[in-house]
């Protein structure tokens, strides 16, 4: 497997003022080659890329450095490789006259500052940058001798980043011949079942699959089982999974919970409504992040008072007099009554303390009662999940989603 | 300066699946401390920590990890630590007491794989966690002798995270005693008014404030301005903001426009309903995330279908086929509707083409029209937000809290 090492260059990264999108871009195109990176640093503009640099040529076979090729005094990415290869620079003559039509096509005067961003590495290729003034630079590995590394310098600025690396970095990368088509990544969505109870009944069988490699990532609510290997290892790694928790499984392809709500709705040409009191809106609020989903849903409804769950969909006041808010009575006549006032095929709802302040000893924050309803009838649940507010929210509109799901 | 660096663990990073916010969100809230990361270094799940960590100790003052505290096989931050630190594990009877209890209230069994998130290097602090099943870890500097550097291993999940740095890194850090003492800060918030805007009419005055140090922070449909210096300076600088965009700013304490919003509605005495077609719920979302939103907020209509609109909130069939779904005469009925229907003091409703289909050439996507309704009557605006489908949600939210906010 080729060694790939990702250098970001920024001080307003670390300042945090800037969110670092490149190395997750880069991640994710690398990973569609077969290819991973097996360190992502970011370092201030200024010296630091020098030390980082060299760290990074000793220990991977490809470095990407992204930033530092600016015109400015603190952009000297150029000048760090120059002294890490131990190569001179020199003026490309390419990079100059391409540097001059790009001024000269948008009617702006060159200043001298620009004059550097001609500045090549002796033995290296200059990559043109179609969107901006800063060339990136190839130099292949074994220029200059040790180290035995191929260095990408690329530009920082997303429109120039991205383009350059798919016309110039990925062939490159080909080309060296590390592209490794037999390994491929698979990721498994679970909902409802945790990462202990992964690693307590399947990590030990998964560990015996041949050359697989298993990896979690667990979110508020659910799960994601990362499996890397052939294709057969892959297969193997699945087969446990699914053989074990695949009642739970939400899809492989890594959309989300209400991508797969929303899409299973509209294969099932089903419409869906929702009664909403503790989410305050957020199933809805999610079922509409998925483009398309005016086509399966229709009414939403955001019951945070008695009044309103009465005056909207025809919750009785003997119930909410006898059973409380929360109840599974409410939940039960909240689905029913969104059902019936929407025509939707399928409704659900939530009532619930979110907390912090409106529990009891009966009914502690973090109290919550589903209910699901389709032509078949009602069904509901009660459960606890004491969390945050913010956290209870989601977990709430995750399993009411998940409920959604299970119904269709 | 204190040298610090941040580690973040998790392979999902480098694959892209997943973008870092704990290293933005860290660097954020270090600078508010007058502290600058020097490093940020990612690596996946696995042996590669004991590298990256040994690298780091060696050349700062204090690493902080996120991540690898988890029950599973590839969580390993805790193992790698005690190799490079040069000190024993030990199970901590208050961190298996606190996981016990943790398991206990939600009443779901530990399993043995969690016994192994009760390790604690010996001579370490154990940094409670309130949120999850991982406790932090402190090792203070000359922990085992060389190397001389604190180090934090914390949750990676930034629900268990965020609030664990706050209680528990933050007061560690100032006691280091390399926290530079900053006289104050004070952020505003804005919305409504650009980054360029400010840089334009105010950065240069705000220049010449002596002794203030000026931050922007610019997310979607917002802007905070950061003033960091003596009370005078801030004062200054403030005085120069507020005759210059007074109007847009929103608060001095950090609250969010939601808050802000449930705020005024609590002092005023009044109370909110919503119409919701295309931010899908969104707005009563971000209301009920604030504790005590039952007492403002009663009635929330996510009239996400034509017939939804007239059936719940009394829009004509007569303008939705005239005007269109989305049109100034709809969204003004929509609010008019809503707050009929509901009984409440202000109404507010969005209707527009979230994207990435149904624009027209007359309404292309990114277009909204939205209303406000009082006793005093309804005002409606017609806008042009072309953007993702979700940041498009955001900002549409954010207008329409911010016209609530204004007609308080």
């Amino acid at each position: 497997m080729m060694r790939i090492e990702i250098i970001n260059t920024g001080t307003e990264l670390l300042l945090g003022s800037t969110r670092n999108t490149h190395g997750t871009w880069m991640g994710q195109e690398l990973v569609k080659l077969g290819l991973r990176v097996q360190r992502q640093t970011t370092v201030p503009d200024g010296v630091a890329i020098e030390d980082a640099l060299a760290e990074s040529t000793k220990r991977s076979d490809v470095v990407l450095v992204t930033g530092g090729l600016g015109p400015t005094s603190d952009d000297i990415t150029r000048e760090a490789a120059a002294k890490v290869l131990g190569v001179e620079l020199m003026e490309d003559e390419a990079a100059l006259r391409a540097l001059t039509e790009f001024f000269e096509k948008r009617k702006k005067p060159m200043v001298d500052a620009n004059l550097k961003q001609a500045q090549n590495l002796v033995g290296a290729d200059v990559l043109p940058n179609h969107n901006g003034t800063a060339p990136g630079i190839y130099a292949p590995p074994r220029l200059g001798g040790e180290p035995n590394c191929a260095v990408f310098l690329l530009p920082g600025p997303p429109r120039e980043l991205y383009p350059l690396f798919n016309e110039e970095v990925v062939p490159r990368l080909k080309a060296l011949g590390g592209v490794e088509v037999i390994d491929s990544v698979q990721e498994l969505k679970f909902v409802g079942v945790g990462e202990s109870e992964f690693q307590d009944r399947l990590d030990a069988k998964l560990a015996e699959v041949d050359g697989l490699e298993v990896g979690y990532c667990a979110r508020l609510g659910e799960l994601d089982l990362r499996l890397i290997g052939s294709d057969e290892a892959i297969a193997g790694g699945r087969k446990l999974a699914e053989e074990m928790f695949g009642d739970f499984m939400v899809c492989d392809d890594g959309a989300s919970l209400e991508e797969v709500v929303a899409r299973s709705l509209a294969e099932a040409g089903k419409t869906l409504a929702t009664a909403e009191s503790c989410t305050g809106g957020m199933i809805a609020n999610r079922i509409t992040d998925v483009s398309g989903a005016s086509a399966v849903f229709t009414h939403g409804f955001v019951t945070y008072s008695n009044a309103s769950k009465v005056g909207l969909i025809g919750v009785s006041e003997e119930s909410l007099e006898k059973f409380g808010a929360v109840s599974e009575e409410v939940a039960g006549e909240m689905a029913a009554g969104a059902l019936r006032v929407s025509g939707a095929d399928v409704a659900v709802s939530v009532t619930g303390i979110a907390g912090p302040t409106g529990g009891t000893e009966d009914k502690p924050v973090g109290t919550v009662c589903l209910g699901i309803a389709t032509k078949d009838g009602v069904q509901t649940y009660r459960e606890l999940h004491p969390r945050s507010r913010q956290d209870f929210k989601l977990q709430v509109s995750q399993r009411a989603l998940d409920l959604v799901r299970r119904a269709l």
